[in-house]
């Protein structure tokens, strides 16, 4: 359904580095943005694009608007999406690559849509996020909110990591592979994909477990409830890398301990009402037509 | 939590055909019952193994029983839980197979298990189960409940088949393969693994949509909410063919929509506190151990 | 190299049934043929698209022809390679459907790459074919060559088969699947490709056993010498269908034995000197391009 | 056929590394070779543990042997190949960890099977290597051969890699991925295993190109014959990790070209008659027996 609670005083603009559709974009978007009388928030990258120092962390950005625009493609709505952990705010997103699954708005629909969406008559879609702890010593040195994956991989000096997996606190088995994916339906269509595991659809309320190029061949992806408590024990020091959304990243040590279960946030995504799952993803999947 | 509503006057027994060990087992186990002031209804194959004439069919014995002993595989439960429809009555699987995913209890344990099944100690599993309905020229023409999955196959004198399938009314593709599986979770371990599909726990709200052998390679197992109404259209007269839980079919006609949502019902397995399902899949597919 | 051993003076053609484009292409190719004072031999479908009672078997095309026209699309080039079986007459396939892995000629290209053909100017490429003989009782019951594939597959009453399979004489494993597929590197673009199979070059000497969705999950595929003799037993009565290219069938009984070996024969297709193998593929399956 | 050119006068022993077995072997090993009036050398692992200072490099041990004894899993084996790269002396491989794919010695029959190898009764196996060669700005900076396979791979820093194919001199696509395997038929059932490729019999005369995590869904391992030419071409700075055998490895910068192709050299394995490539594969992927 519409969501009509949106009362929009100030709209945040959020860019991708390098990108010469958004130097475009942005100049004529806040011209149009203040005609409306919104107070427009520019991120530091927005913010070199126009040549202004008032550039914004993308924290700051977040909490301070009512709506979020972000220019870019999924990379950029990710971060975009980290940053508006706990503000509760909608992004508007507006694709500047390839067709995106989550950067919903071509440029050419822009206007419109933001029209629309300003006043409320676009539907927003709550999107599940994880959070991954790491737990060294028995204390909890670091938290991490995603909105796609978080991914163990081995670093460059080892061949193959073992990975102790418990949910729930009960035994899993030890992953002996390249790494281990634990995707959100959002991150079902991205490095997940690549490694095997299965597409999840966005109201799903599931984690999918999927290992990378694991040694032992019958290592299935797994699918479980979204209220499960992942645990996932690394062994050899400085053989694990942990990264979420393919952004944020951090070596870990041995004995260290990553847990992982359903974020306290959701990702709020604008959506236009004609757009579906599945004609996304037959577009970029190359999926047989009618 | 366990489940002390059980109430049990009336044990159903049902049977595996062609076991030795069901032979060996049911004259004890019937004498147990009995010594327990328990009334013990037998299905058909039951009763012939103990020369009995008093054999009743599968669904009057889930009908008339307070708890349904079952001696077999992981097939004569899928049976049982089909024959239980509608009647909630809980089922005790006695594993004479190999390691069943659902046949839970052991031989050797048998006795105390039963005991505290009796007893209303031990754990019952709600399991989702699928109804798929059969639409022709508009009317329903028959429908069907399983526990596993529904199977569209291509039937003998066809070489592919193109499945049509649509989600809560929105195209998602046309499946060009030897066929589809749409299974539950309990399914997820069974033809839907061999085909490619992932394994999902017990716990998740879900079916999981997996082509065999799809002429597009992009085809990947895709996971759904339990509350999905999944119809497929079948185009090509007598070249699809239906099963449910691998055990019930149906020749297909060109035009027949074939229509899949949650069953009303579930399948109610009771299951020894101690036995985890990953403890079974590591059993079951060699996967590493600690 | 180009093949100048070509001396041509009779053409056979070979249409696909139910074609368009054939019946268009049909009267001025066998005009343009005529006026090069060139025998024509019809199929029993190219004689009925032009009205003609002098169509012979596709068997008899081969053996009296110098070189053989097939219009049609993969399908139709199977069949035709199968009725050259030991005339050593060299294809020239143009594609009517899309685009083809084995018919390489595009209809815009008929003539043009004709003339080159005739002249004894194209290179034409060995393809290696496969035999397969059903022994029975400890005889020979039937044996088919085989360009693509060779597949055992579960009938309609099975619900999975055992496959007894041996490589020279040494036992492999049991397949416990819905089926087996032996694939020539031609085959194996085909439905091995789609069973996840590899994509063999065809200037590997070499077949690749597939499994159809194997119940044992590590059952990978395996690419063997194309000088090994693959054994297979089949224990079910009933269970079993064998076919050949997709296109010729057999069911099969308890205790038969399928040996499949390299064919005595090969396939000689006539390419253009430009059309690389990766090219097609990178069109067919949307790989990346530069 | 059994291998009686070999006249074995020295004898060399490579030994893994922290391994009790080996140290427990060696002494009783060395004393019973020079019961036999026989020269032998170790290299310098195999000198630490009998707490000797006449260690040599293991290059020097396969040079100056006429038969290599190699006390250790795999990696031992592929290490002691690589060194013994130019001498073609027979590897005796004892197995000291998990069964061995190449390791094909029981502890329990070392003597017998020594025994035999010395008289020249055993069969030695040639193995395929390929060759990889560095090129930067036009030149040669570096040239490695191996046993198993050549892994091009993400550098930690890169999220994705693209990888520009060609064979022989024709393109074959854009891998974008984790990174790309190029494996033997030994080097089958190695990594190139985990990331999805096929089994390849050791006297399949190919190699296999497969993808790590590929972005494009639809790419399929590929056969090459191993008379291919297989170039790649690395675009970005530092993004590529080479590693040959997973044992020695070099970042690459932007603009290098991998050339793999065919050693000139082969592996030469002593293998006890009885012992079948499926045997062992059944034992390590479990797959269904008799």
């Amino acid at each position: 359904m519409p969501d009509q609670s949106i009362q929009v005083k100030t709209v945040g603009i959020v860019s991708k580095p390098r990108s010469e559709s958004a130097i475009n974009l942005l100049p004529p978007l806040i011209a149009w943005l203040k005609q409306r009388d919104l107070m427009v928030l520019l991120d530091e990258q927005s913010a070199t694009y126009v040549c202004s120092s008032d550039g914004l962390e993308r924290k700051q950005v977040a909490q301070q608007s009512d709506l979020v625009v972000v220019l870019g493609g999924d990379g950029t709505l990710l971060s975009a999406a980290r940053a508006s952990i706990g503000h509760d705010v909608p992004l508007f997103a507006v694709n500047l690559g390839g067709l995106g699954f989550l950067t919903a708005i071509q440029v050419e629909d822009l206007y419109p849509q933001l029209e629309l969406a300003l006043r409320g008559a676009l539907q927003t879609e709550q999107r599940l996020m994880l959070c991954a702890e790491i737990q060294r010593h028995g204390e909890i040195m670091d938290t991490f909110d995603g909105l796609n994956d978080l991914v163990l991989a081995k670093s460059e000096i080892a061949r193959i990591i073992d990975l102790e997996v418990y949910l729930d606190g009960n035994f899993v088995c030890v992953y002996k592979a390249d790494g281990l994916i634990i995707a959100t339906p959002t991150g079902s269509t991205g490095y997940s994909l690549s490694a095997g595991g299965p597409i999840v659809l966005p109201t799903v309320h599931a984690f999918s477990i999927t290992p990378i190029c694991p040694h032992t061949l019958t290592n299935r992806p797994v699918i479980v409830p979204d209220s499960s408590v992942i645990e996932i024990g690394v062994r050899e020091e400085g053989s694990t890398y942990m990264t979420i959304d393919g952004q944020v990243g951090k070596l870990l040590q041995s004995g260290d301990r990553v847990v992982c279960r359903k974020s306290q946030f959701c990702t709020r995504l604008i959506r236009p009402a004609d757009l579906l799952f599945f004609d996304v993803l037959r577009e970029k999947l190359k999926w047989g037509g009618r």
